[in-house]
């Protein structure tokens, strides 16, 4: 199956976004073992859709399209589609009556021209869209298929990820089984040393790919039958199991954030934090998390020196150590586990940068653990980037110490 | 003149890297005033570049093409321009002589499949490449012209820079001025309506781009000299404010945060907050700014409803209004205005979801500002989507009630 990408967007052409929808969709066609040879960026033009769609046509199997899905005069996608397939798009009632109450919900009238979001044509049907106003289509005919999704990220990702992939299942012949590893702590570069020869297989085919909370390894197999596939897997997984030990910290999509709940939940522990650096960020993605009320209380975000003391922190520990300190991140986590009343603690203080504080460089972070157990604490020397960086790496760090802790 | 971008190199194909040459091409077309019309990505096949190339010939006066430009096998960009060109690639010999003399300074032989690097076709003139070893290729014939540049971005952008720009200035002739005026608060199909007929202009040009933190309205116009085009948007710019108003928070790339930052600083005020639903994202997003302690001490995450009375929100209200109101919103900002001593207090209480809270819907927010000038309050009703959406969204709406507290 031979499949081809087009993005469609004015906005692609004058560079305010990149196309990272036409990456993902890429990687995952890899996965899937469907070859992927053109990928094409298109304005919000007809004409110009509308040519660029009939020669995909021509010569792929699997058309993905994204972007033009909403409700303005600019968003063209499903015109493009019923023009190349000589159909006409008409209204589906029951579509039209989602989205009313989609609209009703938010506390909204719709307006009319929201309509043509309810459309479809004969040989279309509808992917919902559980996070947005545009639902996906999903065309087949003569044996081409037109996937349409919108071009908002967690939009596509999700419709993709939940619908998309299962409707081609019955299309990519013998079958790719795939389990990932997900680790923290040790660079891309580490992993993979440290898998050697491992990466260089061809069935199971092993691979690491960086992303912004970890680093995967993906062990994938292809077979005719699934036990077959998931028997090579295991087997390569267990090997890679041995090499990286405990810094995997999970399988498949768990991140260290679910890990960590799932830890405190399981041994009835609350949890507080008071944060220096990372400004309210460990916090926000701990409440990222449906549930996290019952293992998470709240915290302190002590972002100005002066208010770590308030809350309890000593000042001849600020004085004497500094603010941006072991003992302070110590003092940090034991002022808010007693102050809070909660059973375990986190201190977490650092450089956010762009500029030195007390003489350490942007991205030095400590972080301390107190709990029934006693105090863990780690560290972080040397920056990563931006701010955000720095932010983003900090409080990943203190969840990945966090869940060390929880899990001896 | 009609531009196209052509990027070559399966790594683009399968996911491994995004296409982040475009995007910055993209712009720079933009700025140039060059229309640019279709993007594609290829795979390192002959056939298929080929392929792509004799379509981009046949519609676009000037084809840029990235990547492929390497010394293995799979590097085939100047094989692909010549075929389509019917001439042959002969090595130039100042070009060897400077390749070899990169390869002496770098202390190595230079391998014999590097000869490639230093060929020409005869309609084709160099491009030095100071930092790499792949020369790029400007290529002019028959009204047409090829870039060829390497694909490593700072390769790219320096030859761009420093030279291909220059030689396009000939072909330019006009250019785009652009403003944008970003928007927060109403949606933007409100915005499209109320902008009304303005949005079927020509010259200049008005559309709406959605970001994750604004709509954006975008005034573009096209004209020989600069000043006619800042004319033509400035009249533009104009209307635009007076259908919008003070929806309008700012212009260019700037954010709330930005913004809010800008005016505390302003008045010398300093701001506190203690945020429930949000769990810490209000004081992330403040921080992620650089020189945000100047106007920002910290605050509290009262997640737990008990926490938030341990912070100073009085029992009677939590018991009497529920912990979702606007009652609780108030004495939010008020505890923590007093207790860190703040000129402004911000309160964020409300429903992150998945489910209910007090009867309440996911989404449901209510907000309070305390200061120097008194207190306004703000509110938000209904879901827009999973518990980060509502996060987001519900920082959002505190920042830009918050700039207008301040902008007052």
């Amino acid at each position: 199956m031979q499949a081809e990408i087009i993005s469609c967007g004015t906005e692609l052409l004058l560079g305010q976004i990149s196309d990272t929808n036409a990456t993902y969709l890429a990687q995952s066609l890899a996965v899937l073992g469907i070859d992927l040879y053109y990928v094409s960026q298109v304005g919000d033009n007809q004409r110009r859709i509308v040519e660029t769609l009939r020669r995909a046509w021509s010569r792929s199997d699997l058309i993905i399209m994204t972007g033009g899905l909403g409700p303005t005069e600019d968003d063209l996608t499903r015109e493009a589609i019923s023009e190349l397939m000589g159909e006409r798009m008409q209204i589906d009632s029951q579509l039209e009556v989602d989205l009313r109450a989609r609209f009703t919900r938010l506390g909204m009238g719709m307006p009319e021209r929201n309509l043509k979001q309810a459309t479809l044509i004969p040989s279309a049907q509808s992917l919902p869209n559980p996070i947005g106003s545009a639902p996906g289509w999903f065309v087949e005919r003569d044996g081409h298929i037109i996937v349409a999704m919108p071009g908002v990220p967690r939009e596509m990702f999700r419709m993709w990820e939940e619908q998309v992939i299962l409707c081609l299942q019955k299309y990519t012949g013998g079958l790719i089984f795939t389990r990932i590893l997900r680790v923290y702590g040790i660079g891309e570069t580490t992993v993979e040393e440290r898998l050697g020869e491992l990466v260089h297989m061809t069935n199971p085919t092993v691979a690491t790919y960086v992303k912004s909370d970890a680093v995967d390894v993906r062990i994938s197999a292809k077979a005719e039958q699934r036990e077959v596939a998931e028997q090579l897997v295991a087997g390569v997984v267990q090997q890679v199991r041995d090499v990286l030990g405990d810094a995997i910290f999970g399988e498949g999509k768990i991140t260290l954030l679910e890990i960590v709940g799932k830890l405190l939940n399981e041994r009835g522990w609350m949890l507080s934090v008071m944060e220096s650096l990372t400004g309210g960020l460990l916090a926000s993605m701990i409440t990222d998390v449906s549930g996290s009320s019952s293992y998470f209380v709240g915290g302190f975000v002590t972002y100005a020196t002066e208010l770590k003391a308030q809350m309890g922190v000593p000042r001849e520990v600020l004085k004497g150590y500094g603010a941006v300190s072991e003992e302070t991140a110590r003092a940090m986590a034991h002022a808010v586990r007693m102050q809070l009343k909660t059973d375990v603690g986190l201190g977490i203080t650092g450089v956010a940068g762009p500029i030195l504080q007390e003489g350490k460089p942007a991205g030095t972070v400590h972080i301390a653990v107190e709990g029934p157990k006693g105090v863990v604490t780690g560290q972080s020397i040397g920056g990563r980037g931006d701010r955000r960086d720095n932010k983003r790496h900090s409080t990943l760090t203190a969840l990945n110490l966090l869940r060390k802790y929880l899990e001896d």
